[in-house]
């Protein structure tokens, strides 16, 4: 029996699994010790796909930044230091002896969630990835966007104030600036500065924590997701605005804070979507979590 | 020898041309009315049609606002009074007894750009149309966009400051309220009353007026078109970071500025684009000015 293996590679860790059927038979984690040079990220790689590959026939990667699926080349990834012009699939390839496809982490995802998640059966389908960094993928009429360059989907950085702060691309006032995890942090840490909250109590606060207590009702958790859910609920009007899918899905840690973040996003979504009355619209959780990216990649490969 | 009708509905005219082989052999038009009621316009419509009807064997029309190609229905447009759910198609085939057939008039002007125009060959487009409003269409890997419901491309009404001003679609700092042809008049009025310009001998200003004279190098007229050029750059870089075409057309009345309006839209958009070395991309002037709906509603009608 040949698996095949799926593999998302991310600037912490890389995971792969054995997917079969649209199932994650299998699942390994191991650090991408991305910080140092290629050749260490790409060791990494290798003794992950080493694990399996006497059991599987294919594989399918997704990585974090501009993938060229077309050429099997990662043109650039601003998490894996020095990855510039990497002919991944063909290093792969010959040292593996297997047919390798490579293509962006987030339209693995969504790849994933299209196929066995909560994009099933729509043909109109985009997602964002909220995390470190921010992400979207496309489907339109049934095919993944990937665009002339197969660089399509790169919302995170979209301008969504100009006049904004400064984001760590360069730009200002780009989307990612305001709900990648770590400014969700800032603007909580600032709000606790100010108000009595039970975030106080935590040494280290995450987006999840934040969640966590929004949902029990702190009032300063519950206004950092309600800020951050518009600004969110603002990106999702622009992306339906200009593809008008049926379903956006949301993905990331944060998706998982529930009505908290959902409802102030559906309410903005609402005000700000043109024609709105006119459209079946659902804004809703991914629902694959850490294997939407392995599922994805997989089904890519074959 | 029968010929197709392509038909661009404005808030202000109609206009209307045979086509044949992709060039506009006779055009007309007429007022369209669109402050009074939807009978009048509609009836301007039939007048217009009449004029034609004996030698065309197709209709194909462009019409700003949310239309459903598919049902044949005009959901909404802002610029034409009272018109919600009109079956225009319905209603015309029933009164001409020939095929009718409706899409948005942005997606009309892409589909002349792209078939016939500065699109020409390329399988990935984007097209932006400035003008008292702002629209978008794109075409992605050799097909247009039309979306879930045939809403895709809205891209006048993106937030690129949500701290900004208010639009006039009730949102705050949408694309159209920095580059619609209004604001263009304000920010250059604005800047008339303070420094000395060859805009001040002018009674009313218009967006042409302010592009001849940044082509004549009038300091202020220059400034406005810089300015201009920076927010058009930063949607131009949105939309290319999202679809990544290979051309991004700009079309309406101020593309006709040329260098003095296309030089700060490429230095942003080199800014802001990622990956920009990456990419092979174009951002140019539309060729077909006003035949470029008419060409594009008749190739639809095909």
């Amino acid at each position: 029996m040949k698996y095949i293996l799926g593999i998302d590679i991310g600037g912490t860790n890389i995971k792969a699994g054995l997917v079969h059927n649209g199932k994650v038979l299998k699942k390994i984690t191991v650090p991408t010790h991305a910080g140092q040079d290629p050749e260490t990220s790409l060791k990494q790689i290798k003794t992950t796909i080493g694990h399996f590959v006497n059991s599987i026939s294919k594989i399918g990667i997704g990585i974090a930044g501009i993938i060229d699926s077309k050429e099997g080349i990662v043109r650039y990834s601003p998490n894996l230091k020095g990855w510039q012009d990497i002919p991944l699939v063909r290093i792969l390839e010959k040292e593996f002896k297997k047919p390798v496809r490579i293509l962006n982490d987030v339209n693995a995802i969504l790849l994933g969630e299209w196929i066995y998640g909560a994009g099933k059966g729509y043909r109109n389908v985009f997602l964002f990835t909220l995390g470190t960094g921010v992400g979207g993928a496309a489907i339109c009429e049934g095919k993944m966007l990937f665009g002339a360059h197969g660089f399509a989907g790169e919302f995170g950085h979209a301008t969504i104030n100009f006049n904004g702060p400064r984001c760590l691309c360069g730009n200002y006032g780009c989307l990612e600036r305001y709900v990648g995890s770590r400014y969700i942090i800032e603007l909580a840490e600032k709000k606790v500065n100010l108000q009595k909250s039970a975030l106080s109590r935590y040494k280290e606060l995450t987006p999840r924590i934040i969640a966590i207590e929004a949902r029990k009702k702190d009032a300063v958790a519950k206004e950092v997701f309600e800020e951050i859910g518009q600004y969110i609920g603002i990106a999702v009007s622009n992306i339906v605005n200009l593809f008008d899918p049926e379903i956006v899905i949301i993905s990331g840690g944060i998706a998982r804070a529930g009505k908290v973040l959902f409802e102030p996003i559906r309410k903005t979504a609402k005000e700000y979507i043109l024609g709105y009355k006119y459209r079946k619209i659902k804004i809703v959780p991914a629902r694959l979590g850490d294997s939407g990216g392995i599922l994805g990649a997989a089904y890519f490969a074959c």
